[in-house]
């Protein structure tokens, strides 16, 4: 098999990428072999500021465009991402190291915002208001808010970009996106993709979508900067309470996507062979670095037993390995960082009271490929409380259902939860104001895997941002009450006289 | 005529305000004639702490009564509301200096956000929402979020409070109100009404509303405390900055309403006699001091010279003094640091070009009560770009409607904005998406007063909060995407294939 | 005890009806012992004509009204029907035989419609939307519609028209209300109670509510004239077949309300305590006279058995008699026909193999007070397809959920259904697109008592309208797309070219 | 020049119109030269019973595919009429006789409505609602409807089916077509492009979409067949009438969009020269022929001289003949008949007082072509109140803005509407609720040209149907509203007590 990195650069030429971003300083790995396609150009600081002034001018006539027309290029994007399906898929395979498959399913989610956003485009629907005073008209307008930056992770080098990039396109905003510096060689070709779109459109003016490869400081400027509205970021928590500091710092407006520490409650009802397959996806699939991965498995003691040597059984045979090839469901771990952090719970883990069932250890000779763990804990510790990101499974036990959702609410994230029953109880229960307090909440489907077309994002730690579907949109852009008055009188709100 | 300070100690007493608040520190006074009603107690830091912790068990319980209840609630609050309308605008007046009419209007929109949130009890509408899944059901519904902190001013020192404190309730959410300092009285009012209301109500948790008396330290102790999910603040920007940064370092939600540089522009198609009346009611209206003030007048050098000689006559003429006295326009500045930053206003804009047409006095042997202000500048200059919290209008000319709109842009804040005009190009284009940039934009009525059923608030330095109508309400509530699959299958989003 | 007609009119002396309603030919009776008030002047063919007259006229002033103010007018309305409630409720008792505690429900569901009307008098939210073409402004406004006429059913004799007036009103349309032949008191009650919130508004023009006491010759004229855009009908399949057959000859719009035929599924997992309470209240309340009162019970054969004995020997016990009296649940049918409906249902019922079980008896000596039945039938037979609207509860029984479903669908009516199940696959199967093809489905829930939040009716022949909560106040207005170009330019849509 | 028969032969070969069409008894006619491409099979009425039986069989499968897979069709359908534009507009052409820019516009207009309901698919939005009883869940689902008809009209042969299938096709329902006889070859073409579209994709099953060429009493079977709960008919007001009194007697649902008789009022503040233009394409366009053709204008007496002189010199220099030509603005009339209506009306008009200001004759020789007219009337009189549909055009004036809107209101008919004025005074008062009565409202646009983002159709005789954009789609689904119990209690709505 050719190296990681050559069959990238092979990609990225076939995508249009220029070979002028190459000779700089950053540099490139797969986690699949370890392989370097070269080392980037990084933006230095006038880039950054010189990027934002384009931003900022692309606005002034992005806005002037017509949404359905906006519409028109994210339904090109649409089509551009159609035809490269297979060589960006591809891509994240080899720089994320993820499955065949997931590669797949990201530029999938890619293709179907801009479905949606295509349809959007036409809606972006304000109000009209019923106003109390006579020959008055009041409406509400949603208008294109600015730049928008957006900060992205590794684990979802691409699809991220596109949630926010195919809203803030159709709102009327221009857009700067600065990604991981793990994966910058998808956004390079990501980047070429909308550059094709941008090319078959008359009316995109320069600097609509623009690239910043760097590091944490490029982060840190377009937080800081007042003419980027809002700054869109995935990542941690720790990375998202300085983004949040610093655009509260200036009144901006931040939309946050960090930590999730999953659970799943299994109920006696539950059905067990549907469960053994939901939580092995959510636990392992993208090796557990998923944001929604499942962390935490709150099981009814009654089938406790059973579903642990199920899925205990089900680890012991996992392919794990080159997630090129066919059938492999665990590629490798980002990178040595990432293996670290996966001992350094498990021994957490072990201290702290809990029992390894199975995995926990590396792939030997291999680069960061990792067997993952199912730990039997005692009790939610502080190391189960704490989002590891990687492939461990803690699993606790639970004999009263209110007392099981406590529990899943007990933990300082709030993004993903779920849980297995066929009871309407138990399930409503669940979805209810006294339920899970996560922004999302599922019931028979693990916690990971959702749909554009719903609002994804959670609360607490997590950052309170939504994303995709339902009306997210709405953070893309500034709200406006506008009142006419088309009557020859001057009344005042709430009978107010004043007669000069 | 009786002092201030002895008609509001009696009204006090008629609402049922325990004598027991008095005997701490706290000064009060009245603005009409700096008399004193007493000194009140303030909240230590360990009754802040017993106050949130107790908000936070009233939460565990509230969430549980079906939000239609506890719209009966707010329900039986627009009932007393309406039964001590006339005492508590009263209150409002020899407290915060309004005029009577004002300060009726202040309850009338107590009564009314309470009307709306009656209605929304019913509503508080999510989705459901086509799934990509066969067999599956999704929905997204919004839940109570927790204890909301309301922070507020002393220019409306009790509607803040009732927009904010309807909807919350109404949402499930517990209310810690900590007013300005100088209007605690209108607070105390206030929360005995409710407290009648809840006494009528049997499902109303203790501490469901509760007010904390004191200084800006028990606002930041609010900021800072992860049991408050929610912090709404209405206040300068200074205030609002700070608030933000800590809330946002602890990554939980703001709700601003900080300030606003408020212009009007009039063009030649303009109504000039509706303009006058609406200058002068929001330029001197609550002499000055609401976030919706008109601060700017950016007028047509065709219409300028008419329309500022007919201004000067107004001004000329306003009756100034005790806002008891009918026919009184304009009552007093809330205290002498007021008077001082109008005076240091007009002294920076004489020397940045400026022009004193009328007004810019001190009314003599007064308290605190100045003549309002009409300063021609040659241009938008610094002082101009500022928010004095006091009756000065700038007014500048122009000649082309777009440098007009640029005009009013070209200041941090984004509030509120007008423009007076029978032409339905500039008023739409005033609408549109390259027009004002604030929250609240009108066509021929003045920047201020807001009807309760649009949503209130602006952009930029105003700080993107928004209260009241449309789905204001949504800042209340958390977001929750459920999906449930009752099918046999697990079918993975996006396609995605994952079989163990 | 006093006869219920003497009691009724001092009832009707006390809420202000005029005397002069008296001395007509319109015999009034009530069912509880079929005394009479006397008998009521209906109104001749030139009366009709006039109210008609008077509505349009109303109209062109009502719909100047601002919405929110016609919502203070709903507010005044649900204010005199709290002050009025007992004496309504009473007066529903004795006209329509309703048990106390329905009386009293019936009315309380006029109050918080008014409630929810106050409530969307702030909102009746169209949209704006977003133009493809530059310069170009697209908003969608709901315009007031014109007169409504109501025509109402003697089993609701006074919520249903309180369900469209308020939505009526608040939308900006005069109501005309031709109540059922069987309860014009309540009618003559409510006018009188609708007249005293209107005394004490303003801005309520002359004719604004009226009211057309008399037969069905005065529905068809109703239904026939062009000036009533809408005729909003509750009652009996048969009538509204003709009412929207005239109504569509004039191209006006219908409301149905029409016939239901309403099944309860339940399945082993079901609470079958809660099914015993739930099918009890929904097969007996109000004698089997609401269009949502469960008329077929489709059990599981496991738990068949027990069920009807629990059933049975609950029927056993029903208190039956005069209304009046604390403790008892079932008052009399409406009047001889329908006792008479009752007795040729049974006999039919026992032709097609049904099994008497329970009931099925007149009571001796009453007026027409009946034992409700049970029927156990061999299969969903004719007698069982068609709506006898009396307390008859036919029993069949099912092993397979989907056939179940498949029969709750076999009707040719379509209002309410509901199962009783504890397993999330069968309720959610039932909510779903291939599960119940009702307007209202229930789960663990009985057909009957929907909450006023809801959209309110169903498909098929119970003739596809909608009143009460969700957006059903669209049907009382006409929508308007409204596009404003305010560029110099005249671009057409989907780029037509046209140069002349 | 070939025949237009001979190259609409070639093209419906091209697309893959299978030759068995060809044989029957329907004589088919091109209007630009009358020339028949042949005679077409007409539907028996077995075959019509057939296809509404496959048709009722396809729903039990289709509305089990989830919504954004069913969008996945029309995806694809958008994807096939892209490539297949230029030969189905020439079809528009060649047999209904617009121009060129025209045809491409209706196609186009197919296309964007599918991209619209690509982006409905995964909306279809319902509410989640709060209940007023703890434990209890409520929400209304928008389910799938069943086979809905579509009636379709000579003047837009294509796009009026587009807008229903896409919606239908993505609601869930099967799609049955009956074309207007006079344009059965653009139905054949459009079914053959939608089965190419089918084709790739895995789900559809067979009857999913449907064509049924013949005459009236192909509609009257859909409309009186109760497996066919909507049906939509686009046509004259006679047709509409007729199927919406069948449709009523058996309880179903029409969706009419009917008759227009459209004005435009020009006001003294107007631009003229947007105004010429505007009366040009509206008046003219489709030869008169469209269902939003501007019939009425109606002119400020101060600028009427000027505005009709210019627009009778504009009207002398339309390039009239074969629309296949580059430059022609006016094809032929469908067809002889009317021609009949044009001439007499203009007979009628010269009648009642109209005095003819230009054209109103044939062109000699040709087919059915005819020299627009201008009439200026004395008054509104029976011929301006009726629909003639061709290219007549009746001036009135008016002195006073409120009498005009007047005057625009008093017709039968209530599709669409303008006014053209800079005023703001006017603007929003023809927008008002007491503006124009019709469904739709345009400022400074032309009646005609409506954009597929807002809901289009009218009021009164025009039959009150909505398609197309905003929530048009809700035609096409049932409400259900839905209630779950996950308590251990039943309580009842409105505090209805019943204790069994």
């Amino acid at each position: 098999m050719t190296t990681a990195a050559d069959e990238a650069r092979s990609i990225l030429t076939r995508l249009g990428v220029a070979d002028g971003v190459w000779g700089g300083d950053l540099p490139t790995r797969s986690p699949i072999d370890g392989s370097s396609a070269g080392r980037l150009h990084e933006a230095t600081p006038d880039q950054v500021q010189a990027v934002i002034a384009r931003s900022a001018t692309a606005f002034q006539a992005w806005r002037r465009v017509p949404a359905p027309r906006r519409g028109e290029l994210v339904r090109l994007l649409g089509e551009e991402l159609r035809a490269s399906k297979a060589d960006l898929a591809r891509l994240v395979t080899l720089e994320a190291g993820k499955i065949v498959s997931e590669g797949l399913g990201e530029v999938q989610e890619m293709i179907e915002i801009c479905d949606f956003a295509v349809g959007l485009s036409r809606q972006l629907y304000g109000l009209t208001l019923a106003s109390e005073r006579p020959g008055h008209h009041m409406r509400e307008t949603w208008q294109p808010l600015g730049p928008v930056a957006v900060i992205s992770a590794f684990n979802f080098p691409v699809a991220v970009w596109a949630w926010n990039a195919a809203l803030a396109l159709v709102c009327g905003d221009p857009v700067i996106w600065k990604p991981s510096e793990k994966t910058p060689l998808t956004a390079l070709a990501t980047q070429a993709v909308f550059e094709r779109a941008a090319a078959r459109f008359a009316d995109a003016p320069p600097g609509l979508s623009q690239l910043l490869i760097g590091g944490k400081e490029i982060g840190e400027a377009l937080a800081a900067d007042p003419r980027v509205p809002l700054v869109s970021a995935t990542g941690s928590t720790r990375m998202g309470r300085a983004v949040a500091t610093a655009v509260a710092g200036r009144l901006g407006r931040s939309l946050l996507e960090l930590g999730g520490n999953n659970a799943m409650i299994v109920t006696p009802s539950a059905d067990l062979d549907m469960a053994v397959r939901a939580i092995a996806f959510s636990a392992v699939g993208t090796c557990g670095q998923r944001c929604t991965t499942l962390r935490r498995l709150l099981v009814h003691e009654d089938v406790a037993e059973g579903l642990i040597a199920r899925l205990v059984a089900a680890y012991d045979t996992l392919p794990i390995g080159d997630p090129r090839q066919e059938g492999v469901l665990l590629g490798p771990l980002i990178d040595e960082a990432a293996v670290d952090g996966f001992e350094t719970a498990l021994a957490q883990a072990a201290e702290q009271g809990g029992q390894l069932l199975v995995g926990g250890t590396r792939v030997e000779g291999a680069v960061s490929y990792v067997r993952p763990a199912i730990v039997r804990m005692p009790a939610q510790t502080a190391v189960v409380e704490h989002e590891t990101f990687a492939p461990i499974l803690y699993v606790m036990t639970w004999s009263d259902f209110d007392a099981a959702v406590a529990m899943q609410n007990a933990v300082p994230q709030g993004l993903s939860s779920c849980v297995f029953t066929d009871s309407v109880r138990e399930a409503e229960a669940f979805l209810s104001a006294w339920g899970s307090d996560c922004g999302i909440a599922n019931v028979n489907i693990g916690p990971s895997g959702a749909e554009i077309g719903g609002a994804f994002g959670g609360e607490k730690e997590t950052g309170g941002g939504r994303e995709s579907g339902s009306d997210a949109w709405k953070a893309y852009m500034r709200r406006q009450t506008q009142t006419v008055n088309f009557s020859r009188d001057l009344p005042l709100a709430q009978g107010v006289r004043f007669e000069v």
